[in-house]
């Protein structure tokens, strides 16, 4: 037997930085007012679809969960239980972070800051370890679970895959296989891993895939009742 | 050895059917534009005091939660951990839910409804148990867990606490005594039902218990870690 189950996929509205065009990854920047409107866009959108959601997850980056809660009071289910989970936050882009992406070309050409973002297993430059330390203790109590010693200090794409994987078969994957709608707010490479593995594709093929701002992508998915084995039915992209 | 935790009960802001002076209970109604502005003030009061809370609980429904959200955005922790929970949802207040306190004034007399709103043990009218099944899908889908079967038509006071304690006792009070700060955003009802528990007063003292919109209680408790014994050392209401 089979049955089938949802997982919506949504990249968080423009932030700060994707407007001053700056490298983000873990630094937790809010959404622009642009980023607001779009995330309600993706909600009214979403709507007309009908899907009854079970269970929702986002990172613990805020430009991610405030997407989520707009998506929610939109669609007005609020009460659906949420995760948040530092696997699911951005590529962490090490010491380039903060810097606008103009910048840095200067800085180091055009050519060495495609490859920091486009290529599949290139970490950018590392942060210092200091600045993990000097963390203020709002912000560190955020990665207790992780754990200060265990923060990324930069990130590949392959590295940043490296968790948002076994996220998904340890977290996700059970809560589809249960039968389970899933609504994911999170980041661009975040999602691209995600992506990679629904889609089974290499890291060349992923690095060309665009995710844009609240556009919610929606996975149909057939889910063996016997062997959980999950298969791609369709892939709807909400524009 | 003993140690200190923090939980903070808040009241959500002012409702559209608080605006309306109407019985609300179970039914979902939206925060009002002043409603917004109390949670954020609340929000701006519970910064000066620098508590660091490790996680959160809210009822099922959207004015807990949309104040509980305009609340951690204001502290800067969206990230915390937040557990919805139908148990800590308004006192269900029957056939009486949409009247307002007027109209029923005039149709039941004061005394009868000064009975139904400040006795303890006295349920208001029963909602028709059709009423439950003619919930739409979404509405129904909320309460799940809970099975509509057993969804209440009615409750007094003292019924109410008959949910809200266990889930005290259940699920945070092991939070507490682990050390975990919490916030709680929920109900005129429930929270009088958890201070109750809290301060260890009787059903007739309870009644005589105010609660305002937005108005953070914080309690300081002292924690003895051999026994688990909770100890109340402190109460301060942030007006």
């Amino acid at each position: 037997m089979q049955h089938e189950v949802y997982l919506t996929l949504i990249r968080h509205g423009q932030s700060q930085w994707n407007l001053e065009n700056r490298f983000t990854g873990w630094v937790d920047v809010e959404l622009t007012q642009e980023g607001i409107l779009e995330a309600e866009r993706a909600a009214s959108r979403l709507k007309d679809l009908n899907i009854t959601y079970h269970l929702c997850h986002a990172s613990v980056l805020k430009r991610s969960i405030h997407t989520l809660w707009i998506v929610l009071k939109g669609l007005n289910v609020s009460w659906l239980p949420t995760q948040k989970a530092w696997e699911l936050n951005e590529r962490h882009y090490g010491a380039l972070q903060g810097l606008n992406k103009k910048e840095t070309e200067d800085k180091y050409g055009a050519d060495q800051v495609k490859i920091w973002r486009r290529s599949y297993d290139t970490s950018p430059p590392l942060l210092d370890r200091s600045k993990v330390k000097d963390l203020n203790p709002k912000e560190a109590e955020k990665y207790n679970q992780l754990g200060l010693e265990s923060m990324p200090l930069g990130e590949s794409l392959k590295t940043c895959q490296g968790r948002v994987v076994p996220y998904f078969k340890n977290i996700m994957k059970p809560q589809l296989q249960s039968g389970k709608n899933l609504l994911v707010v999170a980041h661009g490479n975040s999602l691209r891993s995600l992506i990679m593995e629904i889609e089974n594709l290499s890291g060349e093929k992923i690095m060309e895939v665009e995710i844009e701002t609240a556009v919610p992508i929606i996975y149909k998915l057939s889910i063996d009742t016997k062997s959980g084995a999950l298969k791609l039915i369709s892939k709807n992209i909400l524009k």
